[in-house]
């Protein structure tokens, strides 16, 4: 088992190639448009979505090649959305990691054009890319559920109750409802194309998946929330304290910092609990996923 | 036979009817995500891409009811390309068909998330709705044609070179690259979903279908540039000569308006030729596409 940094520096390696090699080979490949579009999806970012397609698929001994479609095409959809949050009148942010975001580079036509095309070349990679081991059925439902973790029922829903969210109190339970949508259906839905690309062995294993991929979700929020306040600046690219300027909800400020960091914790135990008892009843090494799970409640940026 | 204003208020009615069912059928449909989208998709319009589904499909034999997904999928990503299209940062559109656009009336950002959720609904209607008649194998194929005439290499690719076109002099050959992808591609894909859903008697006319779609999705363009010299503003709901002050290119700039004319009439003819030996060799009656055909270059809005 080769170390978290190893398997992570693999996994983004892997799924940025798929990416551009996607990219390459769309028609005006040398146009603007293809070009932000290329921009924002390698834009920073931990590829934490890949990440979780890769581990849970070789984890059934899937081989990456096998997994490169449905990495790539769930990092399209996580770009897309970076895009369109930057724009000015969503969040209006002019740099991400430290990089121009992609309507300063490109301007705002492009930036709107790039997410909408990045999107709909997520699915496209779901619908042609060859998986000589996935079923015609497997594949759409792996297309059925990257459409409804993408849509109302899932990020654009979390996004729209954000934006409602905006200037007003919201309780613990609203808290949680943003981002199971925002962020968490999109990260349970990596675990779940890399589940079942593997077919009927995937499918058994998902509610456990499940149940991991829903913990880790909200525990990355949870330390995305902790970080703003006791993160050093330079490492997560943000200004800490920013979300408290804003008067944003966050689980420090309903919850105190010593209690949402305990929920951190009781996350990431739920975490492990999933994928203990999936390494036992289905005679499974989990430790990939394991490790990725201390490193959202560990990392410090 | 009905006539075609009787045949267009039909599938008019049944497009609207099944967008609005799985509009409903959304979680957080109460919100003003759900509402801005429910605005867009059914604000003014002729439904011509619902139409070609429905009388594509209806000429083998298929029930309208199996072709509401289709019908429906096609009017998503059509409906979010104009949400997005008259945006601020696009063509800084007010009004559409006298109606205030979406942004006017929802905002900026209920707008992009709107036109976001709008193409993620089409490929999760696609996915998941049943289509008892229709194998996974055609299914897949409706998705990926859909997303094909979506993204770069359709709709979303003609935007971007007619964003690259914008103050520029272009040929007669640059415009009707632009024209074929940025709206051609999506009524090629209609006809195209509208013969997939009826299987392989569908698939062996495709190459007819795709001669008739591909010379009434220009020629729908060329009348359209041909009304903006010579149309009623009152019908047409846009300023005459607008293309003009706005130095667009157009067919009547380019060809003069007499040579501009006969072209319609030529893509009409060669519309008409590819249904007439459609309905010698495979024995099918193509009148409702025929009548489309007239309407779309006898229109005068």
């Amino acid at each position: 088992m080769p170390l978290f940094a190893e398997l992570m520096t693999t996994y983004r390696q892997r799924s940025d190639d798929a990416l551009l090699a996607y990219m390459d080979a769309l028609p005006f490949n040398n146009g603007q448009l293809v070009a932000a579009m290329r921009y924002g999806a390698l834009l920073g970012g931990k590829r934490l979505r890949p990440y979780l397609v890769y581990a849970t698929g070789d984890m059934f001994g899937l081989t990456l090649e096998n997994l490169d479609a449905p990495a790539a095409a769930i990092e399209c959809i996580h770009a897309y959305s970076l895009i369109h949050d930057d724009l000015p009148a969503m969040d209006d942010d002019d740099l991400r990691r430290g990089q121009p975001t992609s309507h300063i580079k490109f301007g705002e036509a492009n930036a709107i054009l790039a997410g909408d095309a990045l999107q709909t070349l997520a699915f496209s990679i779901l619908a042609d890319s060859p998986m000589p081991q996935v079923s015609p059925r497997d594949r759409l439902a792996m297309i059925s559920h990257l459409a409804c973790s993408s849509g109302v029922a899932g990020m654009c829903g979390g996004q729209a109750l954000d934006l409602e969210a905006e200037g007003r109190q919201v309780d613990l339970a609203g808290l949680e409802q943003i981002h199971k949508h925002k962020t968490g259906a999109l990260i349970r839905c990596a675990v779940t194309l890399g589940a079942l690309a593997a077919g009927d062995q995937g499918r058994a294993a998902l509610p456990l998946l499940d149940r991991y991929a829903s913990a880790i979700g909200l525990a990355f929020q949870v330390q995305d929330d902790i970080l703003d306040v006791i993160g050093d600046s330079q490492k997560t690219g943000k200004r800490s304290g920013a979300d408290q300027q804003l008067e944003k909800s966050t689980y420090p400020a309903l919850l105190g910092l010593e209690q949402a960091q305990a929920k951190a914790h009781d996350l990431y135990q739920e975490s492990l609990n999933a994928l203990e008892q999936l390494e036992r009843e289905h005679t499974l090494d989990a430790s990939a996923l394991k490790t990725l799970a201390s490193f959202i409640i560990e990392r410090d940026n």
